[in-house]
């Protein structure tokens, strides 16, 4: 934390858990038997239980989307640019749910988690789980909250897909559906980066078919390749040459195979720091929640369709250089809503950042979040 | 070989080779004492010695560009669209020179081959070569077949980088430069790309720092995942979605981690053909060469002063979908070129296939390659 929390941090935060033993049956067939949601909450509740936002995580993401654990830690939470007094998702206004999804590495039931029919870490034998799943298992969350009714689902990236999935699934349940830097579903390339992603990580002699945690090792090199391989898919080609250019890290080519150039150091960090702090398997179940993600498969593949059902009001936001996400997949789903007479607003943001942009405080983009989540809705329905 | 030897192929061929005692200077200050250099040709040397074309060859390239080498083989070299009687490169006219770069794996001296001073092969410790190495033993290969000046030098990708290098480094030895689907120097994503690639191979446990020769494996895994990774950065988003979109290999999703879409298929075979077929440390330092490359670094990262004493004409070609080296990158090449006002003929040609396009013969592609290399040069100089 630093020295001085900021007027505009939730401030020091307590992660919450929720057990639930009502089996939940899964996209895949089988049934999780039992399952703990490790969740935050910021802001209060008002009376009407009218005032709570969902806030759905990406691959990596957790339920500590903002504010600070304790005073030691530096860094606050992963969207704390987003929430907390005053920002877009205003603390002061709003109830703000973020939770770790299952299958996590965060507290939530996952692969490190231990299977009761066994007594031994689920490990790779966790259950694959489908986006359907978890906003099955959300919309359960919100039970135990008393929330019947999201003021709105948000999220960024997978975030997004989760979002646009409550509209389908549940639409009763949510007012407002924030979809951001997302897509309709991955295409071949998109897949094709999960795969080599997949590869490094089950190629790494320490997964041992994923029960490395029987071996007492861990997959980290495998782990930091697909890490690596992920960031660049974050970043645009312009925001690297801003940030690293061909800058050499010792002033000079070293004509070996160390590190020549910063962009090398660079990627190498982000994914040693990331093997150290993210599990294996759970980095394989997502990358599959991803490759899975395909509502308009059960509607003839028309979208359209799928939204018909609908029943919120929808923002849709890109981001000019997201070359993971391209602002012509989030235009598809924009298509589609405008196909089905739903009505929704899109912002295509100028932003260097390529994908990462949806986690920056970038004003236009801040600026149309905070007014929609303001807007009223017309309950036509 | 097909059953019968189609009209426009140049048929049969042989490889041959040219042992050079003489040692090569490198630019990372190392000295090659002695080497070998393995290539092929096509056609046949005119009385003036005027008619020869050097291709360069790309990152997993070699000096086998077109025909066969036996009747048993089912495919041709890997330029085979281009080169032969009738074809832009046409044998009746021209006579053409492929080689194996130095440091190569399929016949010239290279991380394979034995080092005479310690009678073991190179391994990691064969020194790494920048483009203009490859110039100059080129240049010597050239005197060797007495060619003095070539009537055009071409090549893709990296290819296309020696091409650029030849027209910097020995302006009185070529009448026409040939850049297709090249860059003037790599950018960070591009490099982070290469980094990761590396990191995959060096990963491997079977890598042994590059001594997988003495301990009987070879580090396939990681070479793999190298060549899955490259082979995305070739294919274009588009080419992929219409090449597998979200296929699936069994008609359903599985559910588990093995695999789901026929894009994942495509990908390992593609990786596990190219690692039995491909060095390691060549790999290693094919992209060590690439991210090195940036012949404008010594002229105040001004391409056009670099350019200056260049005397022959240019043509450049890009991609439309082509993203590993994007037609804006081809273009940098040609602004450079125009204010150093050279002669030079760009074009950008509307293909799907992204950066794999310059192997597909395109007709408008190969109509304007087949008309520049036929074009008079005036020797104004």
């Amino acid at each position: 934390m630093p020295s001085q929390i900021p007027a505009d941090s939730v401030g020091l935060v307590d992660p919450q858990s929720a057990y639930f033993d009502e089996p939940l049956p899964l996209r895949s067939g089988r049934t999780l038997p039992s399952y703990t949601l490790m969740y935050e909450t910021y802001g209060t509740l008002n009376a009407e239980r009218s005032n709570a936002i969902l806030i759905c995580h990406a691959l990596s993401g957790h339920h500590h989307a903002a504010g600070f654990h304790s005073e030691s830690e530096t860094k606050p939470g992963w969207w704390d640019a987003a929430i907390g007094p005053g920002k877009p998702l205003d603390t002061h206004k709003y109830f703000i749910v973020s939770l770790n999804n299952l299958g996590g590495c965060h507290g939530s039931t996952g692969p490190t988690s231990v299977d009761p029919e066994t007594g031994e870490p689920y490990g790779p034998d966790f259950p694959i789980m489908a986006v359907r799943d978890w906003v099955k298992s959300q919309a359960r969350l919100a039970d135990r909250l008393g929330i019947e009714k999201w003021h709105a689902v948000v999220g960024g990236s997978l975030g997004g897909m989760q979002a646009l999935r409550w509209s389908i699934d549940f639409p009763d349940r949510l007012d407002r559906c924030v979809i951001i830097a997302a897509a309709p579903k991955l295409t071949a390339q998109n897949i094709a980066f999960n795969e080599v992603a997949r590869q490094a990580i089950t190629s790494d002699p320490d997964f041992h078919q994923g029960y490395y945690y029987k071996h007492d090792t861990l997959p980290r090199k495998g782990l930091a390749l697909a890490r690596m391989l992920g960031h660049i898919t974050y970043l645009s080609d312009d925001s690297m040459r801003e940030k690293f250019g061909r800058d050499l890290k010792t002033g000079k080519l070293n004509f070996n195979y160390e590190i020549d150039f910063e962009v090398e150091s660079y990627l190498r960090y982000q994914g040693e720091r990331f093997s150290d702090s993210f599990d294996a398997n759970t980095y394989l179940l997502m990358t599959k929640a991803l490759d899975y993600y395909d509502p308009a498969a059960d509607f003839n593949d028309d979208l359209s369709q799928c939204l018909a059902g609908s029943r919120c009001k929808f923002l849709v936001v890109s981001f000019s250089t997201d070359w993971r996400f391209s602002p012509k997949r989030s235009k598809e789903i924009v298509d589609a809503l405008v196909r089905s007479q739903k009505p929704v607003t899109y912002l295509e943001v100028d932003a260097p950042q390529g994908h990462d942009a949806f986690l920056f405080p970038i004003p236009e983009y801040f600026s149309i979040l905070r007014n929609f989540l303001a807007q009223e809705t017309r309950h036509a329905q």
